[in-house]
């Protein structure tokens, strides 16, 4: 399909046509494709741009990837599909480690998303044989690397479900979520809940971790100065500040 | 996939599962997995049901619907998957002409879409043959029946993209749209805007119209007592208090 550039949703609309072609390679999942949806609602209230509370957790998410022992980027279908440049070259600058985990698994599926991110630049991607399990969840989902997800005590969920943001955090992780509903049971367990899209959070995480990583005293301000629960409740104002702006002349 | 009937979320998970079926069956695609996904957003952030505005949107639609000399029900894939008993069952109520009209219009995907609409109790489905065009519309999503949609005065469009609702409204029709999103360009173009998941307000819809049939005073009252954009506001305000609620003891 042609969508013309002056389209006032142009690049939503490319990103949907992307996401539609990765699930007939099989990289992502019909469902996962509703989930893309719900976050372009609330990409949509937030005016499709970083607010400033957005800015804030990116900066604490970068921080607290920086001082971790071992920092890994959780990686599923949609997140592969949506920017898996992006993903390696945080990966790179921080530097963390990648495990692809997903919710549908199948061996061919893991296979063809592990390749996908070597071919956008990721090295020792983890994943391929796991031998650990996150407990609390069931069956398939639950299968991770010892070097990676389970070990790790900080961890970037990028479009995460709820079941196994919560599951992670139950393990005291520390739990970095970039969910664009910031009040998504995922955002809820995230000790650092980044609600953006994708791509730019993971460009302000790289940005912020540039600047970041030779100055351990701020990156210490930074931790200790990052409130969670008034970061999402910040988030939340700002969607319904730019809900209600259309309404100040109706009665 | 078996989800547990205690999930938080079952509902909409098990929707999402159907969804992803009637893709396989070529019925949906897989950008109308995206739509749907923006809707749930809306529909979460209403608390899952019928909000008090929308129970007036809905009663103004069955009121339009009676009124009306040529009534048409426009059906695309999504809402055929979601809810095809409903659609049907007011189409009889009202009575009104049902037409299928698809965005990715293929001659099969029309007649597996009609077909499905004729399993689930729909009579003398237009779509098949397409006799004019909605003016401002290009190829073939402009294709429409002289019968039906083009002649129509009043037409419901649920789940419409904004394109089309607006090349509707152009035409001087009264358009009432269900979109779970008051803000989307749909909702801003319809004369009727009702925010509230389909199933819920076809059957809203149709207890109106019950109620409504043999009252023409209440019809007229109905009509005239109706403002959309105050409407469309108390949406939105009910939508912030419901974010809004839980960060109270937030500072």
């Amino acid at each position: 399909m042609n969508i013309p550039k002056d389209h006032p949703r142009y690049r939503s609309l490319t990103v949907r046509e992307h996401l539609a072609e990765m699930v007939e390679k099989g990289l992502v999942t019909p469902t996962g494709m509703i989930s893309h949806g719900r976050g372009e609602a609330f990409d949509y209230l937030m005016g499709e741009k970083s607010t400033i509370p957005a800015l804030e957790a990116e900066r604490a998410a970068a921080a607290f990837l920086l001082r971790a022992a071992n920092p890994v980027i959780c990686v599923n279908g949609n997140a592969a599909a949506l920017d898996p440049d992006n993903l390696a070259l945080l990966a790179r600058e921080i530097p963390a480690k990648i495990e692809v985990n997903i919710f549908h698994r199948s061996e061919e599926r893991m296979e063809k998303l592990i390749a996908h991110m070597e071919e956008h630049g990721a090295e020792g991607v983890l994943g391929r044989r796991p031998d650990s399990r996150i407990p609390g969840l069931e069956s398939d989902r639950a299968l991770c690397t010892k070097e990676g997800i389970y070990g790790s005590d900080v961890i970037l969920v990028p479009i995460e479900d709820g079941d196994r943001a919560e599951a992670l955090a139950d393990m005291d992780k520390i739990v970095i979520s970039i969910d664009l509903n910031p009040l998504s049971r995922t955002s809820r367990a995230a000790s650092v809940s980044v609600s953006d899209e994708m791509t730019r959070a993971l460009e302000n995480i790289i940005r912020f971790a540039r600047e970041l990583k030779h100055d351990g005293n701020e990156i210490d301000r930074v931790i200790n100065g990052f409130s969670n629960d008034s970061n999402r409740k910040s988030t939340v104002e700002a969607i319904c500040g730019s809900l209600m702006s259309e309404f100040r002349d109706v009665g």
